[in-house]
């Protein structure tokens, strides 16, 4: 099936984003203060509990099946070097992830998230995108649909995750062209460019946006111009998500950026996502500042692969478990104060 | 056996403290700089990793035997209208924990963490330190050493938390003779006494600062004379942790205090323990700064009971998972870098 047969139908979905089951939400709320401890003492494992009960539709959510899809893509724009590491590093870690070596491998198992690899043509990068747009538009929804397809509806949370040797020079200018902002202000040091490396991406960004400043600001075209492929497949597959009401919990940086021209359409987008983590790349925080998300975790984490938000996964279950395990005062037979 | 057989023996042991392996931690330095990840890009779970080496003493730490203790007590503080709960909430908590239905049964399940709870003389709350010691010597010294008896030496991390109607006063006053400051400064809501119940914690606090100024301030008579048995316990185990090299995870606010006093003494305790939250009790925060702790999560909550702890030890666990599994570049045949 696909999801989104047309750009149309891919601007239509995104104006037209379904809510949260308000009753069942307000079940969990009566739930959580019957449980035995002080109201609201368990802070953002409460609210975790809550947004749950409401995207799975019932008072007394749970993690049953649970996938980290974990993106891969080239990029044209590797020829300006813009990161520590060659092109061809895209798909030996993808080789990695299949053969199970890399950290999302560890920290997927040790959060009983099934884990798939989505390797997007690797063989043909995007085109430079100071140049040209980094993809035509057929591309750009085949990726979409190809992250679209890894959603399904039985899932009870999808992690969304990345690869790709130079995407975070990407995200940049997708974080540019939602938000405004000058290119040093979304630009960092990626996976660690060394030297003058930060100072080159912020040229290479300043001089896409001059190239595409004249182009239309929805957000397709922002994605197809200076996103990558497995930047747009993690666009498609929260889009999809939110359709099928599974939650979201994305990884750092470049996920947060693949959603930045979504929320620059339509800021509702993010209400079915939680950001897993605050990155170490300095334009995480602003750029979750202006998707109006609250970071799980903040422990300077900045690799990708959905690593940040596999870790995040396990503060979701505790906050489940909490509250589904727990005894009511009544069940307990434990005075509820005073 | 017990730990500290005297007062003489637990001052000796918190003036005597052991290091963690250096070799064991350069080992660990030396396998993380060969994962297939860009140096430093998992942060904190990076720390983690050299922090378990250096303690277990081993360049592959791992968690196969972890145990929450949890210790409650009664606190003679509580006729002063300090809790937003009656104190016989302690011994109901303590059933509720026993019969597995507090929150902290859940998360520690979740975590893959044995429980044990400690209930130390509940039918004996201690003095009310507004106007007396706390506690006699022989019975500060008997909660030290119920703490130390939770402390074995096969266990990979030992979680402590805690649960006793007052003991967050208890914890300011610890906090202010440990540390300065005026009671204000350490006195917060608790488990949420509403009301002027923090105006009321606070001359409380101010009152036995007052009453308790001349005395010694070593951290067994600190401990004796404002503390609780479930927070003197709390200070026997991670100080016997300590001989045993066991990791120590702490709880929130409370947990932090217990050890104020010792690190008053001896600021070099806090280095087998690692922060597990940051809890929404406004004192904590400054509290792990004097301690030199770096929380791992800041969740906002402020139940106890090792809540926040318990999950944080969903975050060691991924460390050691992704320093453990992880390929090498080598082994994965991956492009170290440009």
């Amino acid at each position: 099936m696909t999801a989104f047969i047309s750009v149309a139908a891919f601007e239509a979905a995104l104006a037209d984003l379904g809510d949260a089951d308000a009753d069942a939400r307000a079940d969990a709320q009566i739930r959580q203060a019957e449980l035995t401890k002080p109201a609201g003492s368990l802070g953002r494992l409460e609210e975790l509990a809550l947004f749950f009960a409401g995207w799975q539709r019932r008072a007394r959510p749970r993690i049953d099946r649970a996938r980290a899809a974990i993106f891969a893509g080239n990029h044209g724009v590797t020829v300006h070097g813009v990161s520590a590491f060659p092109a061809s590093v895209t798909a030996q870690m993808v080789a990695n992830f299949v053969s199970g070596g890399a950290a999302i491998n560890a920290l997927a198992a040790a959060a009983g998230l099934e884990l798939t690899v989505v390797a997007l043509d690797l063989d043909r990068p995007t085109a430079d995108f100071t140049v040209a747009a980094a993809m035509r538009a057929d591309e750009c929804l085949d990726a979409l649909n190809r992250g679209a397809a890894m959603v399904e509806g039985d899932l009870d949370l999808i992690v969304v995750g990345e690869m790709g040797i130079g995407n975070s020079t990407a995200a940049a200018a997708l974080c540019a062209r939602s938000f405004g902002g000058d290119a040093a202000a979304w630009v960092g040091p990626g996976t660690g460019v060394g030297g003058d490396g930060v100072a080159r991406k912020v040229a290479v960004v300043e001089t896409a946006l001059a190239f595409h400043r004249g182009a239309s600001l929805w957000a397709f075209e922002t994605l197809r111009r200076v996103g990558g492929r497995e930047i747009v497949a993690i666009a498609g597959a929260v889009l999809r998500a939110r359709q099928l009401r599974v939650p979201v919990l994305l990884d750092g940086f470049i996920c947060s950026a693949a959603i930045a021209p979504l929320a620059a359409d339509n800021p509702a987008i993010t209400a079915h996502c939680i950001a897993g983590h605050c990155s170490a790349e300095p334009g995480h925080r602003h750029l979750l500042d202006m998707l109006g998300l609250d970071p799980l975790l903040r422990l300077d984490m900045r690799l990708g692969e959905g690593s940040g938000a596999a870790v995040a996964t396990n503060i979701i279950r505790s906050a489940l478990a909490a509250h589904d395990q727990m005894a009511t005062f009544a069940e307990a037979q434990v005075s509820a104060s005073l």
